[in-house]
């Protein structure tokens, strides 16, 4: 079988985690890792500059676009997908549909397929949504995301004067995921949702009792949820937080007939967030490649991927063994 | 818009349910009712005999299938997809490949499309199989079911001298459960994983300890699975035992890297487990519908339909509101 030859732009924790989610899918073969660095003074093998990158058109079928939401991808993307296939995790919400917009507009000019926003929210989470209101229309869905580390919150707090480090999770409130599975389908705010825990290391000296109501007063970020603030010492948050677990629940409640009751879930609970996100995002690529074989163009999103395109395993096998 | 039309085949519990499922879904019109019995002694409106079927083959854009796997499906399916676009829930699971390549042989010379299995195991259970497995190669999944009325075992049990009638709950296995999301990864055995609550109305002066005896020892059915009967009155059974819920879990256990355990579950909790399964097959009508316009011919299953065909929100909208 022929493999799909890959190439992953940027190499962070994303990048690094499809290249791990490479050597568990052997029908993948890992080409290039592109850099804007010095290849020369990144550790591992096969770095090449991003510089270089056109070179490769012919020796790749898809790129895995493993930069960030806020700047790197809607730069990227726009401009590789004239020349590559590609599939990323773009994750700014708001932005999809002018971000799908402009994509869809180079690939289809480019003859190329890019497909966006895969990972597990939007991805599997944004399945689950689409799936579960399908099966019952008549209802209401609820995300619920954590206990897991926000890198945009713990961001957020880094910024306080007199903050060295920190590291936030977001804590689904357990009452309320309680009252969904119960069929009241209310509407609840942020605050009933979610709540905000934050361990933080101040500078020597700084003023305590001030960075905890500056965070807590932060708008947006901390100000709609309750929040709890913990001071600890780098030493403390290295060792107790320093891993990057994540998860989440969709949860659809709806009547079907005259109000029978259906409850549908969908739970995540992850060791990794970014192993688990670009191993999803893997699977997105071989779907990608293979609508691009099948003749699509343009830019596509986890709702246009038939399971079976997902899936290393033949129809045959699925329908044997898994349907 | 013009609307979808549909016939439902067979006026069971999965026809009635689909009936009240078309009320959900606006996009649907009902034109009618197809049943092997004399139409005018059958409560209902749109009730037309099966025998007349072909003089709607230009008013029906698609039939719900709505009779038993066991025999009615394996004869009506593919001869009805011979003059219409078909969908059923034909849910035994050995038999599938056999189906399908009936039907797909049918459905391709005629022009038609026939998409098979769906509701929810096999349909959305079956596809999480594949997503999971897809998101995390290494690592295996394990399906639940319960607690809910099973309706094989109860006519089992009804077979039973001495039985007048019962009612059987298939129940996981909690303790098992909770030890596949701690990630372990074991094989378990049919008894490991679930058990069997039979509720009995025994016949007046039947052997209450044979008939019991008689159901533990039933090969297949009970003999695998610790098997816990109760004897009860008519009047109990119709009203304690008398509703249809159902349920289960899938769940995947796996790593992604070098060992970071990823857990994912997909949960069930329904009160009426024919209204649901039918009203996911009404979904999964408007997807092979919207194929069978793409172009697709011939037999298709949950694998073969992106998320966005199951909805009835176009793709602009599921881009900003659910992606």
């Amino acid at each position: 079988m022929d493999k799909i030859r890959v190439g992953i732009v940027g190499y962070g924790n994303i990048g690094k985690g499809a290249e791990k989610a490479i050597a568990h899918n052997p029908d993948f073969e890992l080409v290039a890792k592109f850099t804007r660095r010095d290849p020369d003074k990144v550790a591992g093998d096969k770095m090449v500059s991003l510089k270089n990158i056109a070179d490769y058109a012919d020796k790749i079928d898809i790129l895995l676009m493993c930069g960030g939401s806020a700047k790197d991808l809607p730069e990227q993307v726009p401009e590789l997908a004239k020349l590559f296939n590609t599939v990323d995790t773009f994750d700014t919400h708001a932005k999809i549909p002018a971000y799908f917009a402009h994509v869809d507009e180079v690939a289809k000019s480019s003859g190329k397929l890019a497909m966006i926003s895969t990972g597990w929210d939007p991805g599997l989470f944004s399945l689950q949504r689409v799936l579960m209101e399908s099966a019952v229309p008549t209802g209401a869905h609820y995300t619920f995301w954590g206990k897991g580390v926000s890198q945009g919150h713990s961001d957020a707090i880094r910024k306080v004067p007199g903050v060295l480090d920190a590291r936030q999770y977001t804590v689904p409130v357990d009452a309320t995921v309680e009252e969904v599975r119960e069929g009241l389908n209310k509407t609840y705010t942020a605050r009933q949702m979610h709540t905000r825990h934050c361990y933080v290391v101040a500078a020597p000296g700084a003023d305590q009792a001030l960075i905890e109501q500056q965070i807590k007063q932060m708008p947006n970020y901390f100000e709609p949820y309750d929040t709890f603030v913990t001071f600890v010492d780098q030493e403390t948050l290295e060792r107790e937080h320093g891993a990057m677990p994540h998860g989440g629940i969709v949860i659809r409640s709806g009547i079907t007939g005259a109000g029978s009751h259906e409850l549908m879930e969908f739970k995540l609970t992850l060791d990794s967030n970014p192993e688990f996100t670009s191993s999803v995002m893997v699977a997105f690529a071989r779907a990608a490649y293979r609508l691009w074989k099948n003749g699509v163009r343009g830019c596509v999103t986890p709702f246009d991927v038939p399971a079976a395109y997902l899936s290393a395993k033949s129809p045959e096998e699925l329908r044997k063994s898994y349907l």
